[in-house]
């Protein structure tokens, strides 16, 4: 399938260069056309882009099919100028992401297995004293999401020996991970739970899911690891079960709002590590890839891999 | 093979009575008798101990065998009361220690790669700044050992995805590791290396091993994990070097005297992270078992597994 002389109109934040010549090596024959440069009056074109300026899609004209340079739709969904609902959108699927939040979650799962956490306040006093230590399969550890990216993080822990379990809306079958899905298991689920690592995406169904209930139902001394969406935890009840010592810590990469302000006092909290969004980056080549493969997909009349039902969220 | 009647004297800092329960688990039939308990006058004995108080050893007569309840015997080797050169000195082999071990590595691996040390350090600045990000096959990650332990972190990280290199005196073949001896190659690797791992015992030819000119030799911003031994690594030339900025940081489990005095300067360096000798520790259980399968293939008139020889070190 080849994708010669389709138009591209790509818009991305940052790394310009970087993303045309992985679509130059991954689809050479594809006119990728950077924002401000427009597509032909009348033409046929395509959108690849992240976090694109104001109005962007207004001043366009409709595109075959927008694909979003990143797995969280939830802001796109939120733009006025969205092309209208027949118009495929289009979320990465993976694209070298997994395999990054699997890394970032296995460094929160260490942290709290190893007492990193301990450490770097004992080191603070000049303290020497040993903790009791905890192997990998002693350690309870639960996965919420288990799409293309979460079904990859649990199965990486379970690789290494922890205790996995996985939970999602729809059920997921993954084999050395004990998967369950719907509201009550949720709660049992956390109940038993040592390390929470949460990678949902941010839909109506999940925002404001780990509220000051569910936290609270963690098994005593839990840690957390959230790279999902940061309108899915409550944070200030996050923060007072740390205080109160029910809670052990927290990594966190999403935030309510990002950045986060140089004054806010989570920067300072001391049971608090904070990414700035960073667990998973899109990479340009598998990204540009993928959306080479897309386009073949749609202009052979099909529907691409990853194409976004706008009411579900995902 | 049963170990019926047997007496084993056991010596060790803390932990007791798990230990008890472990032996009395691994090997019900042993009679195990805690420091000070003594054997019998004359009566045939073994040894198993963990930093036994000074004399220890002068104050039991003769044992069959002494089991060392860790994986590094360079302690032992210096103690002025250690029984005869043809009585058998047994260290364990990995007993649970190379998964620790693996995890610990891991943890700092993920650290550098991650940039976790500088979020550390923006965090105390409040300062949201992603950082470029690497991914696991780009990371070269060496490993200095390669027995037990050493093979176990090395093949863990090759399994994620890592590339790694091993070296050892030697010489070893682990599947997916690229493996190299003898201290020219030592030099070129070390040029090759962003994390570097050291899991070396501490033998007449590894102490001061990692000195100023190897460290020198390291990749440009790379990082290290020391959970060998403290006599291995010149902690005042990495510490200039992480000052120079040649060096990025460095894990370290271990140092030339433990435990660090609570006003060592160590404590306070920023791109250093200290833990308390932790990185992989004695599991009483894996370690009865194997000083009952010791005493059973001394019994049968073998040699154990694990018994070392005094002169090498290991």
């Amino acid at each position: 399938m080849t994708v010669d002389k389709l138009v591209l109109c790509l818009s991305v934040p940052d790394g310009i260069h970087e993303w045309l010549e992985a679509f130059h090596r991954m689809a050479p024959g594809l006119d990728v056309r950077p924002w401000p440069a427009r597509p032909d009056e009348g033409g046929r074109f395509y959108v690849a882009a992240w976090n694109p300026p104001d109005g962007f899609f207004s001043r366009l004209g409709r595109p075959r099919a927008v694909f979003v340079l990143g797995a969280g739709i939830d802001r796109f969904l939120k733009r006025g100028d969205l092309p209208p609902a027949d118009v495929p959108l289009v979320r990465l699927l993976d694209a070298g992401m997994a395999r990054q939040m699997a890394d970032y979650a296995l460094a929160g799962v260490l942290r709290f297995q190893r007492n990193l956490d301990l450490y770097e306040e004992q080191q603070r006093q000049g303290l020497w004293r040993p903790q009791p230590a905890r192997s990998a399969d002693g350690l309870r550890v639960t996965v919420l999401g288990l799409g293309r990216i979460g079904s990859v993080v649990a199965s990486t822990l379970a690789g290494l020996g922890y205790q996995v379990s996985g939970w999602n809306r729809g059920g997921a079958l993954i084999p050395g991970v004990s998967c369950r899905s719907g509201m009550e298991a949720l709660d049992a689920l956390l109940a038993e739970t040592d390390v929470l690592i949460n990678v949902l995406p941010s839909t109506p169904a999940t925002r404001g899911l780990l509220d000051r209930r569910r936290l609270s139902l963690l098994a005593p001394g839990a840690g957390l690891v959230n790279c999902g969406r940061g309108d899915q935890m409550d944070l200030d009840a996050l923060v007072s079960l740390l205080d109160a010592g029910h809670l052990r810590g927290a990594l966190l990469d999403v935030f309510p709002t990002e950045p986060l302000a140089a004054d806010n006092p989570w920067w300072r909290h001391p049971k608090l590590r904070i990414t700035p969004h960073v667990a998973a980056v899109t990479l340009p080549e598998p990204a540009a890839r993928q959306v080479a493969d897309g386009i073949a997909c749609f202009e052979a009349g099909g529907t691409a891999a990853g194409t976004v039902d706008r009411g579900r969220g995902y």
